[in-house]
């Protein structure tokens, strides 16, 4: 399984924002293969965490025109910057707490 | 590079809470080789991700006996649930804002 890791500096969001993001986990999730998805933010700090099962659903996901349109404004209108990692699990584990 | 993802829902946070997570990042950073730190909280969740040059210093880390103190504590008093991914990155890339 591979994780890609999303981390964002935000500028100001708009409604736009929100919109495509959550078509954006839709469409990655529906049509694309992806396993699991997780965003978090906190002041103008996101994280965004999405499970696949291997990179080549990664790269259809990522050159897909919708995605790569969202890509272009998320440059020019909400993203300060952003860093990519894409990273192979090699293990994984899962806690209750007591 | 290797990536620790750890996901947490939380319970109620208290202040040892914050002495403990910025120690823990202290610790890894100062003494374990940890290259990077970041983590983001949103109401109940939290994402935090450690950055290491290999599986053996994330080990070393894992046993350290202040570490393993505090993930008791995190299972006893502050995580309803967390789950960790071990991860080795295969690509990464940074993009700035126009």
């Amino acid at each position: 399984m591979f994780i890609v890791i999303f981390r964002a500096t935000t500028r100001e969001l708009d409604a736009e924002y929100s919109v495509t993001a959550a078509r954006m986990r839709e469409l990655a999730m529906q049509e694309f293969g992806c396993l699991d998805f997780h965003s978090v933010c906190e002041g103008r700090e996101e994280i965004s965490l999405s499970y696949w099962p291997d990179e080549a659903s990664i790269r259809a996901w990522k050159n897909h025109p919708e995605h790569l349109l969202a890509q272009q404004r998320g440059r020019e209108r909400w993203y300060e910057s952003y860093s990519v990692e894409i990273a192979q699990v090699s293990r994984q584990y899962q806690v209750t707490g007591k």
